[in-house]
């Protein structure tokens, strides 16, 4: 991790406020948080495709299709979900609440909300937590926000990256929940990331989707998908800043995904339970869409991951993963796998490796296994991370 | 489990024979067996779909295209897997050993192994143990070959049925051996089949690959695939047994899909590390690929796993792996989800339950979660199990 992921967030971008407080969901931390662009141009998010969409989520892509929404309101602690018309109402309610403290039409308030599935949310607490935390509106407080979001997390996850493109420095920074339920289906996370470049609603739309695709959607902690998931984008719009040309496009396109796969990075490796950051390669495959897929299906398989957690070199389960799917294109006899920099087969046959060598390997907080089709020219990369007993306490626990 | 479930075993079909020894593979326990029907008339089987095929079961597949095969020898402990021409080498070499005692072609000898994968057999083990093994060849001692076929399994999977068939009481018996790396893509697991009824080999393999589909291949534990699967079903033949009518036929087919079942259901309940075996029944789907697909989601998700495994009537997590698939029809406020008899969710709203008998269920040994879609007219079911901290324990040690 760059040293600037840490020292600098989402609100060293000019314009942007954020922060959070403890309102009480949850019995100490904190829980409720707001970022706030009182100048935002555009605004765009992807959700969760699970079939049962909490109502924050309906609400909130209602919004965004009706103007750019310049606010958002989150809460940890509660998912408000599958909690019906009243859920609804409730994150409405809160919407309007925040809208009345920030300026703002109603409908420019965003509402996400994350934690238990099936309570409803306690409105008194929100209410007085909206009252004490929107009451000094212009707070700079990233650092705070990205911890009022959290969940079963350990850690906060924020990136800043800025580069010169053209004359203009040009910032993505962003802040990320997650550390269960994830699975690669549209942003399989809270994450907010805000940008100071100028572009118009439906690009920056078309971006995100991009750049989550081969971030979020390329991340697993368990195959699970949450119904809360989201992932949303602002620019504060400076003029200054409008990206102009096809080349400040493409620079900006590659920031955003440095962005969210470093935050997609700090997911995996926060993962309940995981020790070390899974990241599987696969290169040459017949497709992209196989390509991916056969790097889901190792990061995703249990032996593979215990493998992993017990420092096992057991290439045996990554080649059985990655056979797994009858209709991926893979010739057995043409696979070579890594661990790290060092082979354990070559044309679908074991070589001689210094198993303690790859022992020490897999020892590591990070991980990484190659799997070359040697079919095509497509590769992708996926992350998770290894399956420990930490995984079964938290979840055999939550409640 | 019926009684004679564990009394019973595939030698009480008259002219089948198969024990099993020892012979060194594994440290202690029992390693090789064989299964022998002289008279077999008709011999059927279904592989992985796993790309990476073991050398075995490439060499049985060959044999049964050729002819009638009316033996097995199976060993544990090693699963002659991703060894290459070596591999197959030494599957054509252990049938022909076996075939000089047992009088039959080479070709008439199948061959399965399972244990770890990459290592080359120890041929001369094999060599001196099917000596003792097949000195004498016609023992009637199922249950020690069912013993020899395990690996990391807690129980022998042993099943006997029969039921009068016009006049004629047809039996069908099997065993099977699986305990991780389960997961529906075919045989999933190692299971041998006698049926007493006559029936050709065309037929036989149409009805073996329909009774798999609603058993095995909707059976999960960890959602892996071995590279070693199959199940297999010899008919000895006898003509007295004949099935003729159509409905005949049909009774023959219930019988083994009971068969089947039921070995699945014990592959499930012995999945690595478990407690409890955990059946998803999914009501009027919009057709039966979804009602399998969305059943199969459930009882594979690590959520729901973990929640049934610490007795958590957590419907939350059971309604979004239900979701988790777009590609699904599903009406979130159509679906009623119900632990054993207790409903919990009602036209996708939770209704008022006594959490403390849901959880007094859910601490029993067999779990069943329904989910109907109220949708269409489709139904499945698929089993599976909790997720432990025993399968952790397994997997992080298993060399």
């Amino acid at each position: 991790m760059d040293e600037d992921v840490v020292a600098k967030t989402i609100t060293d971008i000019e314009g942007v406020y954020a922060s959070g407080l403890h309102c009480g969901i949850k019995p100490r931390k904190k829980d409720l948080a707001y970022i706030y662009i009182p100048t935002a141009c555009a605004s765009a998010a992807v959700f969760t495709r699970n079939k049962f969409v909490a109502p924050c989520l309906t609400y909130t892509r209602k919004m965004l299709s009706k103007n750019t929404v310049k606010a958002i309101i989150i809460n940890s602690g509660n998912a408000n979900a599958l909690t019906g018309d009243e859920g609804y109402k409730n994150a409405k309610q809160t919407a309007k609440w925040a809208a009345s403290y920030l300026n703002l039409k109603q409908s420019e308030i965003a509402v996400a909300s994350t934690g238990i599935i099936g309570v409803q949310l306690p409105m008194e607490k929100i209410e007085s937590g909206l009252a004490r935390l929107l009451e000094t509106p212009f707070k700079q407080e990233g650092h705070i926000a990205a911890e009022a979001i959290l969940t079963t997390d350990t850690f906060t996850k924020e990136v800043y990256f800025e580069e010169k493109i053209g004359k203009k420095t040009i910032v993505v920074a962003g802040i990320s929940k997650g550390s269960g339920m994830i699975a690669p289906n549209m942003g399989t996370t809270l994450t907010y990331l805000v940008t100071n470049a100028r572009i118009e609603t439906d690009e920056l739309k078309k971006f995100l989707v991009d750049a989550i695709d081969d971030s979020f959607n390329m991340t697993t902690v368990d195959s699970d998908t949450s119904t809360n998931d989201m992932a949303m984008i602002f620019s504060t719009g400076e003029r200054k800043f409008q990206l102009t040309s096809k080349e400040e496009r493409d620079l900006f396109k590659a920031l955003l995904l440095k962005a969210c796969i470093e935050l997609a990075k700090m997911v995996a490796r926060d993962g309940e339970g995981a020790f070390r950051l899974l990241e599987v390669v696969v290169k040459k495959a017949a497709n992209i869409g196989e390509a991916k897929q056969i790097a889901l299906d190792i990061a995703n398989s249990p032996l593979v991951k215990t493998a992993i957690h017990g420092a096992d070199p057991n290439w045996g389960r990554v080649v059985a993963a990655a056979g797994k799917n009858p209709k991926n294109k893979l010739n057995p006899e043409k696979v070579d796998v890594f661990f790290g920099n060092i082979q354990v087969m070559a044309a679908g046959a074991v070589i001689p490796f210094e198993r303690e060598d790859v022992i020490t390997y897999l020892k590591q907080d990070f991980v990484q296994v190659t799997v070359d089709l040697n079919l095509g020219t497509s590769a992708a990369t996926a992350w998770g991370c290894d399956l420990s007993k930490g995984y079964i306490d938290i979840n055999t626990r939550y409640t």
